[in-house]
């Protein structure tokens, strides 16, 4: 049988470059239906203290600025609450909708740009090319780098039996806009945790069985990006910003031809029973990767030691029987990461007691 | 002033694969109109010696294959015929236009998608952003990798006055098939002329005043895989033809966010008026610009003299100071190169008697 090769979804527009977030107007403004049809602003509820960056937002006639928190990972939940709060409040359906934020508000914004043009609740769609709409024109602006959100043909979110993204070619965004200056209050371990989404997200493309020449290319380039900066001091911070943002954009076009791997299928459940946030999921599980991921992990730890961050540990101590089941439930419920990370027999090499036991080092 | 980023469009689906060119159905039939409006294939006419590709076109219906030369550049005289030609045999407007071939196919094929939908002559259109309308849906198949003419929002052509894009948001591909299985035929030394189109793409664009960290990632990146496929006896033919198709790719979107610069501004004079092809031009230009690319130029004769090349000698040696003229105003007309390399001030490093003398030389 011939191999059926995925036809990319790729962002079709993007504006590149730092001040560029103040020529937003000039984006969205060709793609005002009319003066009742709204733009939504979904913002991490963290610039609510930046009120300077708040007013740099363009918002005219009906639009509206919805401050959305991230403090936990975004679910099915809220994407239904945000589209029937919208619903509720405009006669017409907006002109689109723009996220601000990080990862959580990519994955939010495409979200309720898809489930305000397909019936039903986000829940609904979790899985595979499961979205049979084009969703409201939506714009992603990331403030923080890493996740690949931006870039990414996915949304994840966490549903009421299971963390899985709607996957679909209707999800990826119809702008983006990177702007490295967007980047530059992040906290350090919140840089350095997302960051290393990016870095895990390239471990898994380029040591996975889906790969080929195009999600090498891009995945070399963003993991040596990565290194650039999280390895090397010469950089200034722009460049930091600047090549991170470059990272996690390169990296998600990586992953978004092949797909990811252990880490992720393992963080996955971290993030679903203990409500551990991705990128820190993320950091935690690849430690005790070596048996999958040998170079990977060495250079991680590399990062970890040169950036002087702590890795939480203990972290399944005290869990429950339940807790463990569901667990490794979820890691093993998502077949194409582990087909990815070991080939089509994946099954004869992991299994409860295997991913049980990754969990107890934990 | 506030600088003005470029909002750049992207190729908003991109099918890679040895061997993808086989699911180029299943793109097509979901974008078939009706039973009426064909898909027409612009294909290079070398294919005609290979019969049993042209049979793994997929045509049905009223479909129509049209083989194209390649000897000479492409012209908009041969793009408004084409149009006409497509007017004049069909009652509907086609389904989509796909282009097999190499940089001259590509931007035929693009030219002609977009002259069906805008009114008057393809040169009227040569310049930047004179398009109105979208053109009709437009596939690239590269069978050369090299000048990136499958990602670029360009279509280069020769004009009644002038070689000069059509450069437009308009002018980007809908859909691109990247299959390394379809260069594998490519003569020595078109493969290497064509290659080095992009290692010059990336060389100006590394070295412009207009890059920013979006290009430089991407220009860096392909001008390590050139570097691999032209000065690495490891790679196995495959992977050289993998990682050139993807130097292209890179190279392309790296540029499309900036600039090219001299070698292609003295190279589109030395075309329109010698008739050299574009990648053989490139070649002989930069082989005099040390002043200008002094690292670019070594590593071009690294690489010239590791695939033993020969790079034609004495091109302008018996030029009318007619033919002078021209081809000095053609390569100082195109001042956003110019600006790119030498910065706003271009103007007072480079004037008719400094280009007239890198002329001679060649």
């Amino acid at each position: 049988m011939k191999l059926a090769f995925r036809n990319m979804t790729m962002v079709p527009r993007v504006l590149y470059g730092t001040g560029a977030f103040d020529q937003l107007t000039s984006i969205l403004e060709p793609k005002r239906l009319n003066p009742r049809a709204p733009f939504i602003f979904l913002v991490d509820d963290v610039f609510t203290q930046y009120h300077e960056f708040v007013q740099r937002i363009p918002i005219g006639y009906e639009d509206e600025i919805i401050f959305v928190s991230t403090l936990e990972e975004p679910t099915t939940n809220q994407v239904d609450e945000l589209v029937q709060q919208i619903i509720l409040k405009y006669k017409e359906m907006p002109s689109g909708i723009v996220g601000i934020g990080g990862g959580s508000v990519m994955d939010l914004t495409k979200a309720v740009s898809l489930l305000l043009t397909n019936h039903g609740n986000a829940s609904d769609y979790q899985g595979w090319d499961l979205i049979q709409n084009s969703g409201i024109f939506s714009v992603g602006i990331p403030t923080i780098s890493g996740t690949g959100a931006e870039v990414s043909r996915t949304a994840v979110l966490k549903g009421p039996d299971i963390k899985l993204g709607i996957n679909s070619d209707f999800t990826t965004f119809d702008q983006v806009v990177l702007d490295p200056d967007l980047t530059a209050d992040v906290s350090k371990n919140q840089w350095f945790f997302t960051g290393m989404d990016c870095f895990i997200h390239c471990v898994e493309s380029l040591n996975g069985t889906f790969l080929n020449a195009f999600s090498q290319a891009h995945g070399e380039k963003a993991m040596a990006l990565c290194q650039n900066v999280f390895l090397k001091s010469a950089l200034s911070e722009l460049e930091k910003r600047e090549q991170l943002m470059m990272a996690s954009w390169l990296g998600g076009v990586s992953i978004a031809n092949s797909q990811v791997g252990v880490a992720h299928a393992l963080s996955y459940g971290l993030s679903f029973v203990k409500g551990i946030k991705h990128g820190l999921g993320n950091c935690i599980v690849i430690e005790h990767l070596d048996a999958y991921y040998p170079e990977g992990t060495q250079l991680f730890r590399k990062m970890r030691d040169y950036q002087q961050i702590d890795i939480p540990k203990g972290i399944c101590e005290n869990l429950s029987e339940d807790e463990y089941r569901q667990m490794t439930r979820i890691a093993l419920g998502l077949s194409p990461l582990w087909e990815n990370a070991l080939g089509k027999n994946w099954q004869s090499q992991v299994n409860e007691k295997v991913v049980r036991g990754l969990y107890e080092k934990m």
